[in-house]
């Protein structure tokens, strides 16, 4: 039982890993954004969207539509307007784990516990709604361009991978970044994507980058972690970094674009919607180069 | 019937006053991130977010949760997770209009039929899908500031109010700018919010704003313009700026904090949900000064 | 800690009081079927369904309507239709308590866990789905035909109550019956529909409902029992019925008609719908009288 | 263009066939019940409940649980409850088709035009909130059992099918009747239930039912009807029976433990959920024998 980050930054704290990054990070990032180019990272929504069988999908429900207006519906002082109704689980397409979304032994990060979170109220602590924005330096670890192709199912990204995808970015992450690992998982993806396995990281690099004291891993796969797990572990990525190191994952990005310009390091900006209570968010990053 | 902007970006176009920001403003508007300090602009979301009468409120589904590990749930590997489901009409709390969201004459910004957007399929053109993320200058028109205080609703705010917040921001508004327009009313806002009036822009305020070329007018109220509308009108700022000048709207907005700062302009970066023709997105505005 | 019906079916009954109704009592009760007429005890279910504050209403969502086809959409072969999705509570509107719904001390109804019941999974015991259908004699006590009129909130409806109404009935509710208790309250109803004071019975009137060994007990108001509660408890009678008894309550009906027609026994239909692990479920119940 | 039984029941009538049905019927229906057997023609409903692939399924969110007193909810009085949210589809599982759901040439049954449905009210016309109650004869018509096996998809079930399995249940439907036409497509259901063919009657076959003046016809399988359909035409059935004949379908059933009692007529007893402007509804229905 580790407790990694714990009272690191006080016995109330929930924000986690995300106090790595202070302003001094923010105007480094900021003078970053050379090119003034912005890039989303981010899947569209919809029914389409995969989700793993323990879950469901998007629905996107019209309210008002045009087709009302096609109807007959009135349209008082000439206007007219559509609306919808979204449902969806929090951890679909492109999103943001909160720190109350994995533990073990019962407790959360920072010691919180696991049963403060209740099926009537929600995360009592470390909710997505105590998470904030995220602002600060970028770095994208291009693992398929340092292997040369996107990385089959059940690859482990390991230690020298991490380094190595960190030579060609110029440099190692550093305190405050948001890491994100390009695995080429998404590119590869077509109608039927299955969510018992995919290239990650393997609890080495994972602990790498908790080293390095970044805010934030991200990935362009479901998990960020390799699956299958190594043998007699269950998301222990997740265990780790999550739990013990306070440090938030961000599932289900998208790199390509990003990858193609060349850019290693970048103005990274997110904010995750204050659901209170919530184990994550729907989440668009932001690259600015 | 007007349609200032169709066509000025092509026939085809879905972005509309978007297109007023380039790689230039970006740059610029990077420049004024000079403290690193990083303000939300965004409401919680909760069952207590306020909703007019025609819609619903969020509603919060937890999954799996603490309780079930309390009752018994098995934990492979150690591993213990929460996790939860949203469901949420897309215009609620700190939200952004897609510009498929309001039209008159059956026809969309640009001369899409309002008839595209159906129950089945959402917004085939002007969808939140296609907005992309919003990264320029922000500037803080702080009327609440200039009047003295919060305005009382049904206050019309008018080109005079906005020329002399504008002064007080150092400047107006210019060519790509998101414009953030203070009213008060969030501040003043207690249990029961009423969704029949509130202060906001006249529709000359509006045109005004939409000269400057601004890419965005966001307020702190629920709808950014002035209820009850002038005789004979509904919502008429919906209807030119979003219709014929393809100006989206940001309503909900927090701005008590970003005013308490001083500061009028700064680098805002914001990105809605890409929901596959949705009308708007809920969404997480951040302001980095 | 009562336990009156327990194991009186086994121990791994989990159907209770229903089992009181056996194939005699469905052919006595068939025989009441003389004039034919049926009657739905049954509230429309809309938005403008009431419902408490901890809950919330519900939504019905078109998909595909009759405006879409306005609008333009195909028709191969003639074809068009329409279809919709409904998001309710299951204990809105007219509905009935599964007997996982109330308890007490950890157990429910039979010494099952309450523990059992999971946000993950539902009732693993004494869900909706192992109630099946309710076909009876239905006996109508009709309080606001005794009183005269329909009862104030919170009034409470006791033993002399029931025992007048059922000698206006033609004899005292019998082994195997659904009682249907009509208080008035639903009739008495309009915008704001008050959750926390209705009249309805005390716990003695439960208790000797009970003793008649009936198999659901019904009211025409939203929880049966009178609120607010004695001083000192909480759904007293929900906590006997419910858990010790294994009686099922059925709420929300609507008796203005039936009571209309003067008849006090009848043919009783009800069918939940078989939600797995469910702790409710509207229902449209039936007189045939 | 057909229009059978327009006008037949006055030209506001949104109930069609079950007109068929009066007292006596009901009566008749009544006597059947000979031996207080009672049986449950419905599927269990849960996110398992197949589904095709333009409908979402079944999502079951618990609310208050047993988990949550584990973590150490309060229980006010001693007092402990459960209670969850349903979102489904109307047309799943078992349910029945209003007359609003399939129309042609933009007019419902009875001329009702197809545009009164529209994504914001719902249907004004033909609703599930019209029809009400059915009690009436059962009468099962075996197919499967006069075939031998269950019938393998795509198997149109014609008038000589029809004819012999009436034989087999001592007699024609006759007027006012519920016909439950089983073809074993249920029972021969595993994990991968396909939407695409099925066992079904074809057109003459139900014109051959609604000559006789059934008020309802339901099967065993998804829709009724064959699939695929006769070259040339889509749901041919849905629209002559619901659309011409005002007759209602009901889908879904479960008729495999009816079909084992050797009964082919006995009381049918089912109500929809009134769902103000709906398109159908998911039902419980009931045979007593």
């Amino acid at each position: 039982m580790s407790q990694d980050n714990w009272n690191r930054w006080g016995s109330e704290d929930e924000r986690g890993a995300l106090n790595h990054i202070d302003a001094a990070s923010v105007k480094r990032a900021a003078a970053l954004a050379t090119t003034g180019q912005v890039i989303s990272l981010t899947q569209p929504l919809s029914a389409r969207t995969p989700f793993p069988p323990h879950r469901a999908g998007v629905q996107h429900f019209m309210g008002r539509s045009g087709g009302d207006y096609a109807a007959g519906a009135r349209r008082p002082g000439g206007f007219q307007f559509a609306e919808d109704t979204l449902l969806m689980p929090a951890h679909i397409g492109t999103h943001i784990d909160a720190l109350c979304h994995a533990w073990y032994d019962d407790q959360l990060y920072n010691g919180f516990p696991g049963a403060g979170t209740r099926g009537t109220t929600g995360a009592s602590r470390c909710g997505i709604d105590k998470m904030g924005p995220i602002v600060t330096r970028g770095i994208l670890l291009d693992i398929a361009a340092v292997r040369g192709s996107p990385l089959p199912d059940g690859t482990a990204i390991g230690v020298a991978d991490l380094e190595q995808a960190s030579r060609a970015a110029g440099g190692e992450p550093a305190k405050g970044d948001v890491v994100l690992i390009r695995t080429g998982w998404m590119e590869r993806q077509s109608d039927a994507v299955r969510f018992d396995h995919e290239p990650g990281i393997d609890l080495a690099a994972a602990l790498w980058l908790a080293e390095r004291e970044v805010a934030v891993v991200g990935a362009d796969n479901f998990a960020v972690e390799v699956l299958p797990f190594a043998t007699g572990t269950v998301f222990p990525v997740h265990q780790r970094l999550i739990r013990d190191f306070g440090i938030p994952l961000l599932e289900g990005l998208v790199l390509q674009s990003l990858a193609e310009t060349g850019r290693h390091t970048f103005l990274f900006a997110a904010s995750p919607l204050p659901v209170v209570g919530g184990t994550g968010s729907p989440i668009s990053p932001i690259a600015i180069l």
